[in-house]
């Protein structure tokens, strides 16, 4: 059974709750901390993306095609479609000698509400590379120039390329490729679905990757750096993944998913953390994240100060004043 | 303790839930049906407007200035800001000689997404007469003007008109009016919060006012009349409050509130609904409701195909590929 995980207060009262389950996993497959059921069974979605991106180091592509940090960054990321996010996309399918047609992810407005009122404000007219997905399906299509596979249906389930990302989760998640539950994202391509403990294994074996092989512990590291050097690229101006990783420098790798997932890699500590919002709710993330950062001492004195508003966010009313709060109500408990 | 009401389904999983309570009262206070529980403890939010709404009868003022049922109607609406409900709230604010700077709503964008940005792209430059709360305070500002009261802090919880709206929300409610929680909402005013039977019952009162005093079933009936003949007003095209009052064609009010808040009054049934979904998940309103009225057999086998997305609403991709479902997953119990 989900437990609360966030309440929503206004005034006097709790006016919602947000129920979820965590899993706090180390390396090596131990679980060891948890707040309702461990094993909850639902999509990574788009926190696969860095696991997916590995794909782009495994197959040879981030090397030959020289891919930057920032490049390999905005791969793993649900970025909110600000320039220097387009400017990556679009430098990736330069180097790839691909149009921004040939991205298959559709067009959508910004994740960040006041960021897609403001470009349509300015009557900016969107393409596939605005789509907080374009990064991801730009790495896809550095994986088919690589290998020669197809470009028109490197959406499919059964291309290769969503094969090979399938396997790879497989191998980093530890759960056997029948087991993951397929499903279709937003964006179009194959969403993989596994119990909660599975991707919080598969996030402690990314930011801890001494145990994997050689060529897998390379693109862990390689995609780990990229995401701590160029982190605005994940998410965007003030986006919680982005700052999570730009105020702990170096310490763990963050990624959200739609419908209430976070997946957070703590680097050295040998841990995964996953949780999701039974509802989906996606303000409830950061205070349930932060809460699991703070049980496990992960962060300094200085970092929560710096984070806090991701913690306890105010709700404020159309003019600005605090009406209530989105904050906490749980803590973890050892397994 | 909240039942799963609603799922989200994606590919063979459910992605998501959605608990919550209703409770379904008749109008002279016997709880009916419920699910989960029916004394659960939330605020009204906007649903509470029709209510609300009901001072501009009794106050004289809706004969003084001759308010239409549009304009009436919007009294009670949480509307898209689209162009007939800016005509509305202007009418009102010319009848008052009042300038719509005198709103102290705030400035919002429109509830719908789509339609905040279509304004966002035209350039709109928008003020408080597009916040979906302005009919509801041009309705205030109507009673105080009525009733001699101060303009420029109406939306004081002391200012007499909103003393008055709490004590008609107490009479209608049957709560005591110390018992009502007072919080405060987007639009800067009170909101009420009470047990969902209390709102259930002043539901089922707002329909089927035989039983309350004579000034009170006069101001009822007009409210009700209000938005049966004017649905577009509660909420905008292709709105589930307005299509559920369109398609009903005079059977029943209804309106949500923020939050995941949703009543509905029934007319010759003598009941009410209402209904909260614990996380605040707008998404998931329209097919709780929906399941209310299908298990109360309130509407015809017309109304529900007419309605029937509403009920089952398909969860598409960026392509428009059918991904899932969001769909009633409860039914009443008697109570």
């Amino acid at each position: 059974m989900s437990e609360v995980l966030v309440e929503v207060t206004r005034g006097p009262i709790v006016e919602c709750i947000h129920r979820g389950d965590v899993a706090v996993v180390s390396a090596d497959g131990k679980l060891l901390y948890y707040t309702g059921d461990a094993h909850k069974l639902t999509y990574m979605r788009s926190a696969a993306k860095p696991l997916q991106a590995l794909e782009v180091v495994l197959s040879g592509a981030a090397d030959r095609f020289n891919f930057t940090d920032d490049e390999l960054s905005v791969m793993c990321a649900s970025h909110y479609g600000e320039e220097f996010h387009l400017n990556a996309v679009e430098s990736i399918l330069r180097k790839l000698g691909l149009e921004k047609g040939q991205l298959l992810c559709g067009t959508t407005t910004s994740l960040n509400p006041d960021y897609a009122l403001k470009l349509a404000n300015l009557g900016t007219v969107l393409t596939p590379v605005y789509n907080n997905c374009s990064g991801k399906h730009s790495g896809m299509l550095a994986v088919c120039v690589q290998k020669g596979y197809s470009l028109e249906d490197y959406t499919s389930p059964v291309h290769p390329v969503q094969i090979e990302m399938k396997n790879i989760i497989s191998y980093m998640c530890k759960i056997d490729v029948n087991e993951i539950v397929v499903g279709t994202d937003g964006c179009t391509v194959p969403v993989f679905g596994m119990p909660l403990y599975n991707m919080a294994l598969g996030f402690a074996r990314l930011a801890n990757p001494e145990k994997l092989s050689p060529e897998y512990k390379k693109a862990a590291e390689r995609i780990f750096t990229a995401m701590n050097n160029s982190p605005e690229m994940v998410a965007g101006t003030n986006g919680f993944c982005s700052e999570l990783m730009r105020i702990t420098k170096g310490k763990l790798v963050a990624k959200l998913g739609a419908e209430g997932v976070y997946c957070i890699g703590v680097k050295g500590m040998g841990i995964g953390i996953a949780l999701k919002i039974e509802d989906g709710g996606t303000r409830a993330l950061s205070p349930a994240a932060m809460q699991a950062l703070e049980d496990l001492k992960i962060l300094t004195e200085e970092e929560r100060e710096l984070l806090k508003n991701f913690k306890i966010k105010e709700n404020k009313n159309n003019v600005k004043a605090v009406v209530g709060q989105v904050k906490p109500a749980y803590h973890l408990t050892k397994a």
